[in-house]
């Protein structure tokens, strides 16, 4: 499916063909985390998302009412191109699904917010090892001390990601990073975990552990469970996330997001 | 002499009325170190240069025969117009002068490379703190062993700068900083002194030691101190540097080299 185009990605998704994860998929475009808000919260979230771009680097919206339907996609409906759906009722996880065209009377509003396939595939491009993706394993995620900025409902502190980057390339690695601000850009925090409240590398709050080598610095990138967790704790009465892992899959390609802050028309 | 005009404190420099250090002195314009070769082993000097640009960004170069003239300072006579300099006779130092006038008839060129001055000042733009000179001491350098590229009787390690900073403005202090290529650029290495062979922190080679608080990472620059070192290995007959913080002062703004990889007319 490396070679397959987003559009055929997506049709076959959408006819219930395939129902698997999506890192490897389309290789070369972006793929985007999904947040489904009900109407009465949708302004708070995208306000929420707009306020913490690192964690939540928006790609596209979706308001109540468009059924679904983005820009950076074509064709596309979001209720079903998803190969995998966790359905949340007052924050709590009420079931995982592969479509969710039984919420369309819902009217929800969506979100796409950009994830770090991207630069983790600019990261390899320069020879920058990347040890989770190496030994086959989910990236090693961490709740942190990092407030973010509230916004009604929805608020909490940031999710992370760690990758071990030799000394020498740490520059390179940041360097590399920080042009994809739509997948999170550069590290938030680089060398030292206890200073975000992070007590053991071994132990991450999601994802696998990975080993921290002689010479490796931990670096930590603001992450795209950040807006799970903060539903979560939201306790709104319904919101949708994709699946982990199982992203929506869109137009864009990794170099079109390279170097740009922002793809909504106003910006 | 932080609001006198580059020119003006050349001239000063020249009459013999400063021979003092330049730091904070022209806020805002570009200063340089100064490498004068014999025109025997200039073309190598000029090409070991080329082949490490992060100890020795180019920032112009007046050949033989052009009297010590340069393109980035008007009038300027690179020989009278630092406030000291540090004459090497077969690597060793010979004597330090406030003018090499006496020297003419050698047909000197000369090199004058950026230095961490124009990326310190841009760093405390950006808030982020710079140890060394809330402290006023001089930066922290360690002989290191990563090898340079040898060009004819130029050969050696690279020498480094350390700046402790906090975790959480890692990234940003690699991004403000590789913004100034001819200033040395980002951090050649980041947290791992022992993997650069820098076994004590607190025993810098040369400058001042500064400390290293909870929740600092040390991030190493290429130091201008790197041609000094090398020209001392080569042993060639004669060579002349700037006196350690007595440096060439040019017409060019900081920001004037943002972003710039060369002034050279080549490339």
């Amino acid at each position: 499916m490396r070679e397959m185009s987003p559009k055929e990605f997506r049709l076959m998704v959408r006819k219930g063909e395939y129902a698997g994860p999506t890192p490897g998929v389309c290789g070369g475009f972006v793929q985007a985390n999904l947040l489904g808000i009900p109407e009465e919260f949708f302004p708070d979230a995208l306000d929420f998302c707009r306020k913490n771009p690192a964690p939540c680097p928006i790609i596209d919206v979706s308001p109540p009412g468009r059924g679904g339907r983005v820009r950076v996609a074509e064709g596309a409906d979001l209720h079903t191109d998803l190969p995998g759906y966790d359905v949340f009722v007052e924050g709590k996880h009420e079931k995982r699904v592969t479509d969710i065209s039984f919420l369309r009377e819902k009217n929800l509003g969506f979100i796409l917010l950009g994830c770090s396939f991207s630069f983790e595939w600019a990261l390899l491009e320069e020879g920058i090892p990347v040890r989770h993706i190496e030994l086959s394993r989910n990236v090693p995620m961490y709740r942190t001390t990092i407030p973010l900025v509230p916004s009604g409902p929805f608020r909490g502190n940031m999710v992370v990601s760690m990758r071990p980057i030799p000394a020498s390339l740490v520059a390179k690695a940041v360097l590399v990073t920080s042009r994809y601000p739509l997948a999170h850009g550069a590290p938030v925090h680089v060398g030292y975990p206890e200073g975000i409240g992070i007590s053991d590398l071994s132990s991450p709050d999601f994802g696998d552990p990975v080993p921290l080598l002689e010479g490796e610095i931990p670096l930590f990138w603001a992450c795209g469970v950040t807006p799970r967790v903060v539903i979560e704790e939201s306790r709104i009465p319904l919101a949708v996330t994709h699946r982990p892992g199982h992203m929506f899959v869109t137009d864009l390609s990794d170099e079109e997001i390279r170097d740009v802050n922002s793809l909504l028309p106003e910006g």
